[in-house]
């Protein structure tokens, strides 16, 4: 799926800056960028981090081909340059929290260290892949929640944004879903493809009941008959048990039917009643029609008795908020620490090589984080980014930290995780996640604070800074 | 771009239905669908069809491999289809209007015809493509419409939805964008390839006023200035200005300011007057920092004098409507007109073979849209296609017929567009829309409206569903 990857998937301005500091003698200059957000996605309470392992595997490929510089010659880039980025390849160092790890607002979950010019090209690489991934493991876990063991099957490819579908159906079983209309990403991450039939092959045939019976006959044991196309009460259910007769003859079961439009709640629990009442309890009930999260939630309070959800463009957009505003910010260059100061405050930044410290409660369930400088010992106490007057004490929690290597000497670092596995990561570290972090909107804020080190550090950075205006 | 495409960009269910129709031995049958959508995103009033020629391109490579069929045996699928499956190659008739073209809810703006196995198994390629990047051209469309001549550069490919973002820059340049940040892009679509410098290439010097003048002097015809990474009015001006006369020195002129944060208007009206007191008229204020339509309106009711605008999340995520839900719709089979009735009466279809006819004033401006059978004369009135008693007279106006053949023999049949061409068909048909259809949100609704013919066609059709159910 990354194989289209290359250096050209790129900000211009990153090749600007590289040859800036190729020209200028300084890109052997040693510098750190951290990836952080400012705020999670959907007005939630957490973000799961996603697309380490795709974001690793493209990086080796992220380099410049003869064609390529010849191209960016065109562009008015400077020749001695691209004679160097022909023999580019990134050589830094990277450290990252785990993929599936539940993570927060201001967290420097990826460390870059590097040169300055490879550290500098691969931004838009690593923010892309990482702020979707994220954004849409997020919400299918938002989804995952409401949904408990129900299945959830993701059906978004056909609105999806472009190729970006193949990476959301990869977030989405991360996030909890149980498989993927997507066949291509289903083959690439080895997630379970599913599917039986539209509207237009019921069309095709004259009645309804030949439709379903061929359908049966050639799928007996996956046959899941979408029953509203001319009317689900008067026409599909009837046909529906039809059928499931018929295969009862063979010794076979209906697997399910699905419902995609009309009210749902109202629907699934007259189809509910009328399967009981023939007999057909086993046959279960299969949704679809513009799902969410807040839907799903809705329709399982008015206790609408439906298994499973097919779940498309809410998902696989991120629709309500299509973007993690994921950011790539400089921390240290020429071993010195930097900041940002801007003029919105919390567009400042956090200086140093920071790590990122998980306190745990006497229940093992996350209490706070910490983000203190790589070199202190664990702080004992936290304090909030922005506002100095509020503290949280860490004496005597256990804590973890979430930053470790996962690339250096040109390669991967860390195991080869399978989506499976990130997912049942992630659906433990969920299970830790207090329940009030997890509210839909307005949730408990969870704590996320710097050490006093680290304050102190950035204060004395922003004081140099305005001494310089002055 | 697209050459990551081959059959398995599908939705499984696309396969289990092709699977049947080979099975049954009805595959050969004819059939006829019809792409339309059903709102306009946004809120808006019209919609910009785009992702034509991709999608013409992505249709052949839209075949099976060996490796392909065998993933997809162990799927589950029959070996008899699958030995078929890999011999398959689209063969149909398509019928498209214009990428460019500006289209409305309910219009069948793409019309594919074949075989029965052949046209189900292209939908989810078409759909994604042609969803996904008419979404994106009239976001940009929208943004051009307030920023006038003012330069217009999509910055959003680190936080466009993965790959998407390869596509959603081009997109971009349908609807009115001067250049994109998106390399990748500007090599595929030979696009202008735009960017200078990010706050990390200031920090990693010790005084800005150094950084400015370094890059000054390796891009000295195409300087534009961050200015604010400490303080925009305190030091970030400051320093542009010191580099503007260092450059006047050499004969040349500092190009632009960028503005990435605090109150833009505020800001770029400041720097204006800092600017031209200083004999720098000729300085160009450029912005950018989570900038869509509102946010641009806003600023140029202000009177903020910004002449270019760096657009990036809002943009190609389409934020705030992140899909056109376009769907994919059976109209014909076995040369019988096909209709789908529904629960939710605005999701019936609109049977048999159709054209979109448009009709213009006396002052070439775009009037109404009727949809009428294929075989029928352009008609002389219309009628909502739900609502019956009203009605449109046609009588008089000029007409043109909007769909062509674009595809059959296994090939494309239209020219190649270059994006600038597919841009200018848009900007020259957008000034024959009229403004009230313009507006953002609750826009004049444009009249499109269906036949006396193709009325009593889909009545007869329900008519004849609803018997079934006696």
């Amino acid at each position: 799926m990354q194989s289209i990857i290359n250096g050209k998937f790129i900000d211009y301005y990153e090749l600007t800056m590289a040859q800036g500091y190729y020209l200028s003698g300084r890109y052997k200059e040693q510098a750190t960028f951290d990836y952080f957000f400012r705020k999670n996605p959907f007005g939630g309470g957490y973000t799961v981090f996603a697309g380490l392992s795709d974001f690793l595997e493209a990086l080796t490929k992220f380099t410049f081909s003869d064609e390529d510089c010849s191209y960016l010659s065109q562009t008015g880039l400077d020749d001695k340059f691209l004679k160097y980025l022909k023999s580019f390849s990134f050589k830094g160092i990277i450290h990252s929290v785990k993929e599936g790890e539940i993570v927060f607002p201001q967290e420097p979950v990826m460390r870059v260290e590097g040169n300055v010019l490879e550290t500098q090209l691969i931004e838009t690489l690593l923010l892309n892949i990482l702020n979707f991934q994220s954004l849409i493991a997020t919400k299918a876990s938002r989804i995952k929640q409401v949904a408990g063991d129900r299945a959830l099957l993701d059906f978004g490819l056909r609105r999806a944004q472009g190729l970006g579908g193949l990476s959301a159906s990869k977030a989405s079983v991360i996030g909890g879903f149980n498989g993927t209309s997507n066949v291509q990403s289903a083959y690439d991450f080895n997630l379970n493809a599913t599917g039986t039939m539209a509207h237009s092959w019921i069309q095709t045939y004259t009645k309804e009941e030949g439709a379903f019976r061929d359908f049966a006959r050639f799928f007996p044991d996956n046959c899941i008959l979408l029953i509203d196309t001319y009317d689900t009460l008067k026409s599909g259910i009837k046909n529906a048990i039809l059928i499931a007769k018929e295969l009862e003859k063979e010794g076979r079961q209906l697997k399910g039917i699905r419902l995609d439009s009309g009210d749902l709640a109202y629907l699934s629990k007259k189809c509910r009643e009328i399967l009981n009442q023939n007999n057909l309890a086993y046959v279960k009930i299969f949704t679809s029609n513009q799902l969410d999260e807040y839907t799903i939630k809705s329709l399982l309070e008015q206790g609408a008795p439906i298994d499973g959800f097919g779940v498309g463009t809410n998902l696989v957009t991120g629709r309500d908020d299509a973007a993690l505003d994921g950011v790539y910010k400089l921390s240290i260059f020429k071993h010195k620490p930097q900041i940002k100061t801007s003029d919105n405050i919390e567009k400042q930044t956090l200086p140093g090589k920071k790590k990122i410290i998980r306190y745990f409660d006497e229940n093992d369930q996350f209490y706070a984080d910490a983000i203190a400088l790589d070199e202190e010992e664990n702080p004992e106490m936290i304090i909030h980014p922005y506002h100095k007057e509020k503290t949280c004490n860490l004496k005597g929690y256990s804590s973890e930290n979430l930053l470790q290597k996962v690339y250096g000497q040109g390669k991967k670092m860390t195991d080869n995780y399978s989506v499976e596995q990130i997912a049942n990561y992630l659906k433990n570290r969920l299970l830790q996640l207090p329940n009030e972090h997890k509210r839909f909107k307005n949730p408990h804020i969870y704590k996320v604070g710097i050490s006093p080190k680290l304050l102190d550090l950035r204060t004395e950075l922003i004081q140099q800074i305005q001494q310089n205006f002055k």
